[in-house]
């Protein structure tokens, strides 16, 4: 059962020396963050609306780690439409060894209207093409940066 | 009970526009990257040993945010020592709206020794001193950066 | 007289890659920046106030420098308060070496009103506590960013 | 004759306040960087070595932009192998425009060996597998970082 | 015929360990990054008008690198006046090396108006003073960050 | 008498987004960032050795300050040579405004030598020139990044 093939990488890291963490190997902040972005981009793919945010993660196990110069891959795959949420699972891998570095079996976003709430998206299957991408952003609230 | 207040808070974030995401909110991926960062911090002053890493995390719900010059503050406690692991409990707080931002019940972090692999560190119990704080680091191996 | 133990430490730092100059040793310049912030985010928390600016640093003496992996730790304590103004004393020690790594004895805020002009602050004491610390944001003017 | 769909997009950013110019749109030196990151993976893959460096890139012409919030993909694809060098044509689009934000025809890659002087690579197709990932770095020269 | 010493140098770099790739060298889209903002610059301080933005540029070749702790330095003429646009040479210099990293022969940035459209800016002479410096900014529009 | 001229303004940077404070004005950690940079690169070309540190600063008074897109640039001039160290006098001006944005009578830089110990420079007088400015770096110590 081919369960990790259909994950879909896209973005990609070369670690640098400012992605390394005291002991020389890749900081695990750095990664946390690269795979938070990464879930974002993917639900605003899948929800058409740019305002999304990170609301749940489940575990994550670190089972191996990388060193300056490998390359990184991050892969999502949408696992749940929820009325206003979408649940997503992850990978992250290290192509030069060829190994996981850690999986999330569950990452969910919610979806917000205009006034910053949770707002239903509409969406109950996951698409591979662009359909759904918005072209406009909602207006900014005013306590917004 | 006072379990949330046994956490001791040291680092603070004030939150400045290159930690917001595209919607004018505190960017999760900088909050993980911040509470990684204190974890690793906790734990070397805990297992008196510069070279420890990241090995678990548990689920991690996003209660509330933060937006553009709210003060953040990052707080940690040990709740089990292993014979080459220590586990911690994590929460952040927006000190701003005096709400939790999210907590995670339990980070696993792994002593390593010189060769990299996974050491006993000797420690049962918790400091609150500096005793630990080593004074030299671990000579790096040659694949390091 | 125990006056270098009045002050209270709260951030910390793990020196990083990114954080070293071309030397491999501790960049003065993010050294400058970690305290500059440490210093705002204790200025709002004694003035009330997320609109404080930094004024004026007394002189500054680098006595002793930082590595890769160590730990750094900033303190701050409020000195004086003036009508619109704060003055604090500020040391960064180095975890590790157990040694001071500077100390500025006077690090002065402003305290802005919504107009950003300097306003007084209504505070002649230190809190030890957050019962200061703003709920809400000024309003930011149109100029801003 | 569908010669942009050849290019293979992976990489994808989400535009964030700290990718901002001082007008509020992309910042162009963003941009540049993460092509020339990309391309670097790129080239990695395709050559089998980690060791590959930006040779030369043809004209640029930035024919629109982006906004925060905006998604950008980077593609890339080899368009020829010389003995010792890889060259690519790449394209920047915004997913919510759906705009091609630059083309370059031409980025030169050159493949170096230990002594870090050009050295041949052996390749003369392209692929799209990971056949040719590396699995350990070249050992760095002494006057490297 | 001094044509390389027709180019003003001013913004001068060391490279540190966050500005490296990670084979140890001079990071390709740092430097991409630093040309570009420094052009910008320049294109202000001819154009007098802070909302310039980078059109194209012509090839660039990489004749030479930098290491950790070299000194780059930054060079710009302005080599056209159209209506509303402004061409420039660009040149960045290893100070440690004496070797020249790139040349552009030619980068152009668009002078725009309030409503984000080209409007011309009504110079056709160099000027090597900071007499157009603007004093203001241009409101910014609605969808602008 | 023209003192103010005599500082040869070299760097200059753009106010983008990720230099503001959550205030929306130039964030006072990136100003001290910058120009303790900047310092950096002048006892370079003075002393002729990259391994140089910074020891003291003398007082700062933050006279104005900067709003996003505008061009801020940084000068220095040595005023006196010690056996060991560099004297210099900085100066951040604000390009928009015409206005000072700081001053600092006294930055001291220590020349070291390989053995990361103050060491003799030589020099008694400024250079104009890049005659000084070092083809080689110093080999680095074991304990280095």
């Amino acid at each position: 059962m081919a369960r990790d093939n259909d994950i879909t990488f896209h973005t990609r890291k070369w670690v640098r020396p400012e992605d390394l963490n005291a002991n020389g190997t890749l900081f695990g902040g750095s990664l946390l963050r690269w795979i938070d972005e990464e879930a974002a981009i993917y639900a605003i793919i899948q929800l058409g609306n740019g305002n999304a945010v990170t609301k749940y993660m489940s575990e994550i196990n670190f089972v191996s780690s990388a060193q300056q110069g490998d390359l990184i891959e991050m892969g999502l795959r949408a696992t749940a439409f929820g009325r206003t949420s979408l649940t997503m699972r992850a990978e992250v891998r290290n192509m030069f060894t060829r190994q996981s570095i850690l999986t999330i079996e569950k990452i969910v976003f919610v979806n917000l209207g205009e006034d910053g709430v949770p707002a239903p998206h509409g969406y109950t299957e996951i698409t591979y093409d662009r359909d759904r991408v918005p072209r406009e952003h909602l207006p900014r609230t005013q306590n917004d940066a």
